[in-house]
């Protein structure tokens, strides 16, 4: 049997000391200094109750850290979360040459085993994406020939996205009329673009990736349902042929215009853009239904478009207006048009930030998810980088804001991509119509334009998403609603903000009012659970277990004392009526506390005095490591005293058994 | 021996089913349906495997709730979590009418107590507390016979603190120079005071009053440290007696300002307020020496302004400024100064949130700290209202915005007071004062009230206390500097700004990168703790333990996933080396995740694809209530299924093991 300091203090601090213990105390041979907390791990303390033995477990530190270590390892751990160093070890210089090399250019990777087989599957998946992308050319033939050299995804599908272009767009018209200053409004918009991809990769090379995950998947799922309805309103222009539209973008100017402008409404392209609409929007729901008929959804845009303008070509009706002459040729230089300088500097500033962070959210989250998916890692702070390096150099030709796009991915993947190679021949196609095909577009009408791109944004409603955060989390929901009424009603931006907002506070919410639980005994287990969730679980008279859920900080040390004075006094009306023995122990249980502040910690020494003064014991039981040092650093250490501090809620309860009970 | 679904699942899962087990459950009659979730605990189930009887225990969920019934203990615990209904439970209407009348006016609860014994104590400590509010008179009458009424603490001591009115004079001061139109600085000052009581008593009436939570006591270390250096510059003024001062409060500018003005210096004036302002160090000095001497810091200032007043009396030198005539008599009505329109509205409301929450979180703090030591409880969002209204009453009584002031209240404590009558007899001091003592300061010299206002603000810097974050947390000394310097070298604003932006930063960086650690079960023990706190705990062969230290949220959803894989591949690298067998079966410990929202469960759902995939089990081990009752209304709860779902570690292990070893 070991006794040492521990058994002694224990044996001593009993008011009635029990017989057994301190016989065995005195008995014993005076105790041997404790030993020293950062070495190895001390044997368990026995102590020998009667006939029982209880057997106590010290609570171990970490290995002990220099400061600079510690901060070393915290920012490693923030900055480099997917470890991206890990090959480089124990490698040879010539291959981590190679190994950089193929860090950076991920295609020196999968090139040197591309195969015949794999471009059979690649070109067959580019030339479906190709389809898609003709309608938007000139921003589909640059950016996927960037990113097939820098991403690292296999799956994903380069070109412009809804949500980025929808906030481009309603960020500039504030300013500038695209149709009034349609130069000026190119500049800005490729300014903005160059800024975003400034922006994107600034955040990948400084390791700040994580920003994007403040984008929660509900505030997303709100805010592409707004948007989707603020882009569909938009297209009420094509689809009801108006020509003197509203250039605002909010839910109540739109409705306006369009009911005031109804002398407008042009009912020959009504008939046809609603006759088109409708057979898109069946297309979608066949392959909706039956995923192995993908093709026929995918080929409907490009099959209208054709269709469309051949109809348009016969009837030359003069009331459906079409699209007209459409520059041919690859895409121009647009270095030129950045501008740096003048009144609109802050504006492309704010809305390069803007798209940037938007369009990052969804090609990081579009990439990670078909990388689970097919069980390979994407490296987020890299393809941030790519993207950027993507969209500065697209802003140099002619390009707005691209992005890896979730519904092009899914019909790349599902078309059987293999490699980024599907976007290099995606950008083939998009080339060969920019060069030859594009005078066969002068009669499209742009009313199916319309049709598809209503089509297209429907699918971003996610009204099923937005029911199973009602079931599973109100407070996301709330989210979810917020950002969707406030980009409909309010502004993008906005809808944004407040979105962004409810989720950090939602966050913060849980941080200042942290679950507290009462503990009791699972029948059966040495474990004490909930008395909530575990009805079974029995209350240890005279003791008061409180588990913690969560990190101790300023925001809620106050509310903690609080609680646990409320759960005493509950605790303590309960036994007076159950004429039990009253609270003598407050055992808070620790394990869950991951991290403790100086706020938190003067928390504990005023519960504890608070509770003293009560004759109430207070002691903790088992503090996860970064708490035991933290509360070894300062003065709460000593108060508690490793008399106070026990391995789990369990030996607490053993060893204050013994203290209280004669 | 019970059998139930879980052990038929448990048993036809295995790839290489254990013979026993089979045995046992092809043996067993037809298992009876599971019982409901919702209904009382299930026996555990017990799995004969060879000789040893495995015991499985239920995860538990917490009673079903309505969404209202949810909502409405949800809002409870946000706003009401001191529960101040519950005294009028099961108490007759006549009662719970006086009740509530001693809970808006809790002099009605001491009052009927009060004994010649207390106001002997009280008298004391009042007359040594009005000493010193004598230098800023008006605002030490109306506020604490209000506060007297209304308030909670007995030991606050009423009065205008120097941060509070810091922050007012700056901001006030950007917009009016109170040297050229002192009438309207006034107007503002007071209207700022009102709308500061406003902003407090609706905070203190929609509970909100977690919001001064979010002010860490780090931040205002260093808000306070700045903001004693600017006030002490600011009396350079006074003390060189320099006539043309800037109006800036800055660091550099007052030095500036200092240095470029130094023909104006007054030797005479200098020489007498180094001298007091020695002498009144000095007294600060013995008095925090020994606590027992505190009447003589306590009384200094009004010492000092006696005896400067008689010295300059006598000398009647005009090279030293004095105080001149002062308003006799009492505070005079100010509500007609009161401006709410105008070009000055937004700056005052601005003033008055910024003064408010910062006398609110002093206070509040104040009131606390000694109700603690005291052991009674104040209610915070309560006192919010005293103090609210106390000012609202106050800025149309000329008074600047008032609060529990730190040091005063520290006097008053050690004064004896005992009630809220040490404030009304203060208030009666300041009366006399006001009323018959006024002219006798027409000769203090200003010097000497910059050397009592030095003395009493170099108090706010708390260099040890700085030290001591410091040693325990490097982020809050981080937030702390940044205060600090923020006040001295921007703007009072802006450091509080910066300073409490970090404070957020640091609670979403602790929920973006939370605590996640390999467990291994410690040596004589059923625990599975921290492999790097507990060096001595063991790894099971073929499992990785992984402990999860937070709530899973959108914030961290994917750093979860990608931090298993990575403990993946170093165990199994480990695993390599030492020629151990492979990882089968991951277990995520879920003891410490205390709530899972949308994104989260998605996580778990990749998680467990991406694992499956690599041949891997994922289980989970001890959800909590909430997370538990989450995962069953998700689609997440049937992936897993109860056989995934494990009541503690121990047991998931001992149940992982039937399934991998035959």
């Amino acid at each position: 049997m070991v006794v040492n300091n521990k058994v002694d203090s224990l044996s001593y601090d009993v008011e009635a000391p029990p017989q057994g213990a301190a016989a065995a105390a005195a008995a014993a041979p005076p105790a041997p200094p404790a030993p020293a907390r950062h070495h190895a791990p001390a044997a368990p303390v026995t102590m020998r109750e009667g006939a029982a033995v209880l057997e106590l477990h010290k609570v171990s530190l970490p290995e002990r850290r220099s400061t600079a270590r510690a901060l070393r390892q915290r920012l490693a751990e923030v900055f480099f979360p997917d470890d991206p160093l890990h090959q480089f070890k124990n490698q040879s210089s010539a291959r981590r040459l190679v190994l950089a090399l193929q860090y950076f250019f991920p295609i020196f990777q999968w090139g040197s085993a591309y195969s015949p087989r794999l471009l059979r599957s690649d070109l067959v998946a580019g030339l479906t994406i190709a389809s898609l992308a003709i309608p938007q050319a000139h921003s589909s033939f640059v950016p996927p020939l960037i990113y097939s050299l820098l991403g690292s995804s296999r799956d994903l599908a380069v070109g412009p996205v809804s949500i980025a272009s929808l906030v481009m767009g309603s960020m500039l018209r504030e300013a500038v009329s695209p149709d009034e200053e349609p130069i000026l409004y190119l500049q800005l918009a490729f300014t903005s673009t160059f800024f975003a991809g400034v922006f994107q990769a600034s955040l990948g090379f400084l390791r700040l990736g994580f920003i994007v995950d403040f984008l929660s998947k509900a505030t997303l799922t709100g805010f592409m349902g707004g948007a989707a309805i603020i882009v569909s309103l938009q297209q009420l222009k094509g689809l009801l042929g108006i020509v003197h539209f509203t250039s605002h973008m909010g839910f109540v100017d739109v409705m306006r215009s369009v009911f005031k402008r109804h002398d407008e409404w042009e009912w020959q392209t009504i008939t046809m853009g609603t006759a088109f609409l409708a057979i898109l929007l069946l297309t979608r729901q066949i392959s909706a239904r039956n995923p192995k008929l993908f093709w026929i959804s995918a080929g409907a845009p490009l099959t209208s478009v054709i269709i469309s303008t051949i109809l348009s070509f016969i009837w030359k009706s003069h009331s459906i207006s079409v699209i007209g002459i459409l520059p041919r040729g690859v895409n121009p230089p647009s270095a030129n048009m950045l501008t740096f300088s003048g009144s609109y500097v802050a504006l492309t500033i704010k809305t390069g930030i803007m798209t940037g962070i938007l369009s990052l959210t969804e090609g990081i989250a579009v990439g990670r998810t078909f990388a689970s998916i097919n069980n390979y890692q994407v490296d987020g702070n890299k393809e941030m980088m790519a993207i950027g390096i993507m969209n500065m150099a697209g802003s140099c030709a002619s390009c707005y804001v691209t992005t890896g796009s979730f519904s092009r991915s899914a019909v790349n993947y599902s078309a059987g991509c293999k490699t980024a190679v599907s976007n290099i021949v995606m950008a083939a196609a998009v080339l060969v119509t920019l060069l030859f095909l594009m005078p066969l577009f002068h009669y499209t009408p742009n009313v199916i334009l319309s049709a598809i791109i209503i089509t297209a944004v429907v699918g971003l409603i996610d009204v099923r998403g937005a029911a199973k955060l009602w079931k599973v989390d109100k407070l996301d929901f709330l989210a979810c609603m917020a950002a969707f009424l406030g980009v409909l009603l309010v502004s993008v931006q906005m809808g944004l903000a407040i979105a962004v907002g409810i989720s950090l506070f939602k966050i913060l919410l849980q941080v200042t009012r942290p679950n507290m639980v009462v503990k009791g005994l699972v029948p059966g287990t040495q474990s004490y659970r909930s008395v909530v969730q575990y009805r079974e679980a029995v209350r240890v008279p005279s003791f008061l277990i409180v588990g913690v859920e969560s990190a101790i900080y300023f925001a809620n040390s106050m509310y903690l004392v609080e609680r646990v004075m409320r759960f005493l006094r509950d605790e303590e009306e309960r036994a007076l009526k159950s004429n039990q023995s009253s609270i003598r122990c407050v055992v808070l249980d620790m394990s869950a506390v991951a991290a403790i502040d100086t706020s938190g910690l003067d928390a504990l020494s005023e519960l504890k005095k608070v509770l003293e003064k009560r004759n109430i014991e207070l002691v903790l039981a088992n503090p996860v490591g970064s708490v035991a040092e933290r509360m070894f650093n300062s003065a709460v250490g000593e108060l508690f005293g490793s008399e106070r501090l026990f391995f789990s809620v369990a030996e607490a309860v053993a060893a204050g058994a013994c203290k209280a009970q004669p």
